[in-house]
């Protein structure tokens, strides 16, 4: 039987944004995973299966529920340990945790002041009347502030990947010269942008497009057929 | 028969303070292989065994010459297969290039912006002129400007080293449970700077100090032995 997975979505079903729920996607994926995906917008916080922490990625798998991708790419690690692994070993699994603990200081960090207003701009009304509140509460402004000067800021938040942008010019992917999940992390990120904005992040001749490409070209083009902008 | 090791010191010879050493020397003991160190100054370039590119460290293991510390680990890999691995598995490896070229842009080069002058100042007098001629041409400014405004860099500074703190307040070692060699070029650039600075770079509170204390431990005491400033 399929998995289920509980995967955010735009006022168009089929546009998939959670940076959280394209980890948990493309690590499905690398197990070779069937899977079923609910659309699940911010404001149906009751829809979800239980144990919940009022987020996606949720995924049931038979009579399990997992929630937190951090928590499924373990959990899918342990139940399926003869599939492709997502980490390798156990030195690729503390690494892949410096990988994302960068991802969400740095490199999300520096995307939401980018694309903040486009997300709202992909949501149905009630889930933009929720996203405006909590997150104008949270960044103390308004959406259109937080992305007001992003032209300028954009230099900076380019040179800020330059870790990611050395590493993947001298070999295929994060992990080297196949994909596993820190792959999946840093690229979560950059499909959220894509998927909900058609300000383009990286510059015409930056390598990390070609990185992103090779990514995008994984298991059959699995990002690349999802509704988005740009390459 | 030992390995030898050309290593960067300073006036007094005992003093080690090249960061890419530092990596060299962690990774011998590692694995487990024993190492005369020569000690070696910028200004000694004739000094250095063929093949060299100006620049230590420099090992001679019998016969084999191998210059530049990541050159160098890939060489103790392959010579030396069945010591601990320094990167575990080929994931693990690839990994440890996103930890280096994180190191090498962020942390590194705040560094240098901080205890610039205090390596400086722990030179003989012929390599003193060599270095302040060369660093300031690169940097096109005086050693003293170059460090002037440190005290107001730092906040700036330690907030970037996020990435790394998230990940060793969570597991003991950036690798995971144990130590390998993405751990040795990230403690690399901190036994650098506590070389050569009374500086304290990091918070009294700051999570990234036990795991340093971690890195010092190990090898029993190797680097905490070594002439160096503070904890």
């Amino acid at each position: 039987m399929a998995i289920t997975m509980y995967d955010l979505a735009g006022s168009e079903a089929e546009r998939r944004f959670s940076p959280f729920c394209w980890r948990a996607r493309m690590a499905l994926a690398h197990k070779g995973l069937e899977v079923e995906t609910v659309p699940w917008r911010f404001t149906e916080k009751d829809k979800l299966p239980q144990p919940n922490a009022g987020r996606v990625p949720v995924i049931v798998d038979g009579d399990r529920v997992v929630h937190d991708s951090t928590a499924i790419a373990e959990y899918l690690e342990e139940r399926y340990p003869d599939r492709p692994s997502l980490f390798a070993c156990e030195t690729g699994r503390g690494l892949t945790r410096f990988v994302q603990n960068w991802t969400e200081t740095v490199l999300q960090t520096g995307l939401i002041g980018l694309v903040l207003l486009d997300i709202w701009r992909h949501l149905g009304p009630a889930d933009q009347a929720y996203f405006r509140s909590d997150r104008e509460k949270r960044f103390g402004t308004t959406l259109e502030e937080v992305v007001r000067d992003r032209e300028a800021r954009l230099p900076a938040f380019r040179a800020g990947l330059d870790p990611l942008r050395r590493t993947v010019e001298r070999q295929q992917f994060v992990c080297g010269s196949a994909p596993a999940y820190a792959d999946y992390i840093v690229f979560g990120a950059f499909q959220w942008a894509r998927a909900v904005s058609d300000f383009e992040v990286l510059a015409a001749d930056d390598p990390l497009r070609a990185w992103r490409g090779r990514m995008l070209d994984l298991f059959d083009g699995l990002a690349r057929r999802a509704p988005a902008y740009g390459s």
